[in-house]
């Protein structure tokens, strides 16, 4: 019997509920591309003011892949001594390896996180179909001590989780729910409908159809662009929870161009640029990421003053 | 001067209220794969009774590309003789050259149609750039005689009417909307956004989204799946339009999985298919598209009747 | 019964021999955009000197979607009438309907054509599965006067026809190769590795790859490039044939450079900039394909001087 | 100054010749998913009998992505121990940060390797363009104390090192090639042909274009195949570098199916259950790689036996 089996057995248990807006906390680093946690704290207590439901640690926005596993436990033990105990602390835990990824969710629930973020395998996608994911995702969720939430990024995988296999792994008692980062909102629709009688939560995973996700029945974001604009993200997920659809219209429509700066378009260097601009530590990344070419700032910088940010 | 040119001038003029459903309808053959047009009218006189705002003829579930000239022309001059006159008949006219673009046009306003759809030229992709598809829908725009409506198509076309492109021609008083069928929620609202000062009317392309193109700007949509479920599509319309969101999102649930199977996953044969269990002459398709396989039909009506439908 | 059965009945015929270096020919256009058939012909008594197997006449350099039917078939009866009856015409004759090619192809082959190249539907791709194009082209091929090539060319058609279907294809009697301009060398050796009871001939669809193709098996190849560089690719063919594959090695890596330019980079505008360069008509394309910008032009030249060609 | 430029400061130094033939070696596990070492070294001592040039240790069909560091280590370790001194050691060293891949890569040369082969880093895949991909090779090389070779795999990553980074890095003393899996055989050509004053070596990366990649100028090749068929990929190798290009096309030929039934098609689970076939450990991988269904397995045995291997 498995960890999570042997804790729980066969009674129902209430979900957790993710419902709200979580930022993908960005890592600054020092000169020498060192974790600056002294400035991640910094950052933490300027979130702290924000309404967010909690912080997302060890996203594809907080440069996971280029930390250490010692680093990324680290990081989110400091964002746990920081956080208050009624903000939710969802750590990244994906490995390409299923053993790896038991091993580094037991670490991330033992450093203090409340669930953790399970990104797809990917390196061997062709291989990477519904019957090994279901058998990757099952077995860190059987092994889990703390709930999971299934994590699908194409842009960075290359690799869509099966929407079959979403299915089939919501009737897990320890998966909680799906960040979906693809944009397909027929997607998210349906995901939602064919979860309907699981109590699974779909977050959407960035800003740039937040609106549209709630209208088709998600039930938060997790948004880089909430490392800036935390507040405004706020105020969009009050607006379509209150069902003010029209006022989160104007709102939704500032944000999609300077989301996709930070996101698709300029990637991690340019959500770090324009978090300096909006007071908190960004700062260079770790190579082989660059930093933004001037032309590429000034981009940026049109992409959030043209829709009044800036 | 363009013919647009000579009859407008500098005048402004309202634009076309594109607003509601259209199905984009299907062409029955007879056995000898000949255009039914007796079958056609058959279908128009079932449409009629239907609060759709208009008809589309010649898009790509009409099998456009496999008729003649001559043919395409035919049914639109058939179709018009049956439409009321408050129905927006809607041809597609979209060719690969410029100057057979503009010829078809011309041909498809002589034969009644109120506005056209052209769709993107797309063979020589790689040089379908911006600056290619502005000038080809400018000269087309310029010399039409009826309002243009722009035509994304990528999953046909393998190619997305770049954004800058649509901002930059709905400055074009002839250019009075688009419809987009990539289904990419952001895209859309981006769309919206961008262009609200020129009157623009965004369609939603394929019933799957349709309301969440509503919910971020849309003012309607062509689906394939109005063919088959013309009264609950308007119906979805209606939910939108008058903000009862919550019974639109159990609607729009329904709709998605039928939707997908008309059109992303088994084609025109699966709608010509759905259609006839549903009261409408569809029948075969022109070769080389094929007939549904059993598997490929029980696959179908799983999904109409799984979402209650059958 | 089909033309071609009951032309041929069930005679074992020689099929006819493909091999050697065709251009795939540009159309020349006036200022105004029509055919310039003066033009045409002063290009094919250049070409009459070089060593070609024979010509393709409606291939995608010739811009043949951007062609009317009347022009299609009647810029194969001039070239018919200009070339050599022992060089062979090959003409393009593939529309999205397979009643449309079977029509053209009589109409090709009317005109003069001694065989015809018939490229894959491509329209509905997501329906033109093996099923579907094996139908197609096995109906095209029935009913066609004169023997049949089949035509993959995935960068425009978004498609691949599929390796399964071309062996298939290979066993029909009036089908006697296949243009593959997909460049995957290791499909090519394997369709002629499962062809070779066939008597099936493969011609490379670039220069690029036109050596590698010689070396898995290929017998030729339909190069855009031949338009401009034609001498040089039937020396390569020569230093292929004749097993001199140290000299055909240098020879080919100096037309990869100048091959991409006027193929996958710039276009057929680019080859037609590049033709002027070497005493050939080429000129404007027809909209909406446009005119190279200055540093495209800039460019185009460089990958023809920095190989030693201009 | 690198570890590098200490060590060689600006002499000319001949570079490792790479010609020649290597398995990307599988890593045999024990029923606990643990690395088996005495099964590892079982196949060592087959391999020592077949003319390779060297062994490739962490390449993709190693599983190194599922490999702890320590693991990939401890591999290498081993590998050198049985190796006799004449034969090449090419160890994967590649990881997402620049920082990460620099430790490895110390790690592997002290371990034993000859020589590291450096995978492009392609998490944030829209961000790895040629000046990031530059640096990161450059910083890579620059502090390696072994030669570094590029590894261009495509089909993994979702990634394609750009032709101008590769002629770019070709530069670099102690960057001595590059293996490339892509199969586009023209820009193998094209790298032959740019960097041939650098003394830069290409390797195919594998086995079903390794002769047309002979053909355009590689040295030889990186193949999952010859974990099972080495003597026959030597033979092949021999045939090309003596120009018996005849023999060496039906060779060629036969290779073809087998080697994409065990990369492309069924991935590293047909590598190993191939190799239990011809005599090698397999055996299952680490999770999440799902072992061959029946049907699977039926196919695979089929590619092989219908080539006349099995």
């Amino acid at each position: 019997a498995s960890a999570w089996k042997r804790a729980h057995g066969h009674k129902a248990t209430a979900k957790l509920d993710l419902s709200g807006i979580y930022p993908p906390i960005a890592t600054p680093f020092t000169a020498r591309e060192d974790v600056d946690y002294q400035k991640l704290e910094e950052n933490l207590q300027k979130y702290a003011k924000i309404p967010f439901k909690g912080l997302v640690v060890q996203g594809s926005n907080g440069e996971y892949p280029y930390l250490t596993e010692e680093e990324q436990v680290e990081v989110v033990r400091t964002v746990r001594r920081s956080l208050p105990a009624d903000k939710l602390l969802m750590a990244g835990s994906g490995c390409e390896s299923t053993r790896a990824t038991v091993q580094l969710t037991e670490k991330m629930a033992a450093a203090g996180a409340d669930a953790v973020l399970v990104v797809t395998p990917c390196f061997y996608k062709g291989k990477m179909d519904a019957r090994a994911l279901v058998q990757h995702f099952t077995k860190v969720a059987d092994s889990s001590p703390v709930p999971v939430v299934l994590y699908n990024v194409p842009a960075n995988t290359g690799l869509e989780l099966p929407l079959d296999a979403v299915v089939h792994l919501s009737q897990h008692p320890n998966i909680v729910g799906l960040k979906d980062s693809g944009g397909d909102i027929t997607r998210i629709g349906l995901i939602v409908h064919k979860t309907k009688t699981q109590d699974f939560q779909v977050l959407a995973g960035s800003a740039g159809f937040l609106m549209a996700a709630y209208c088709v029945g998600a039930v938060g974001g997790v948004c880089a662009l909430a490392n800036v604009l935390g507040g405004e993200l706020c105020e969009l997920e009050r607006l379509c929870v209150s069902g003010r659809w029209e006022e989160a219209r104007l709102l939704q429509q500032r944000l999609i161009e300077p989301n996709a700066a930070v996101t698709r378009k300029l990637g991690v260097p340019a959500l770090k640029q324009a978090m300096q601009w909006f007071g908190y530590h960004g700062g260079a990344c770790r190579s082989p990421l660059q930093p933004l070419t001037d032309a590429e700032t000034q981009q940026l910088r049109g992409e959030f003053s043209s829709n009044g940010w800036l």
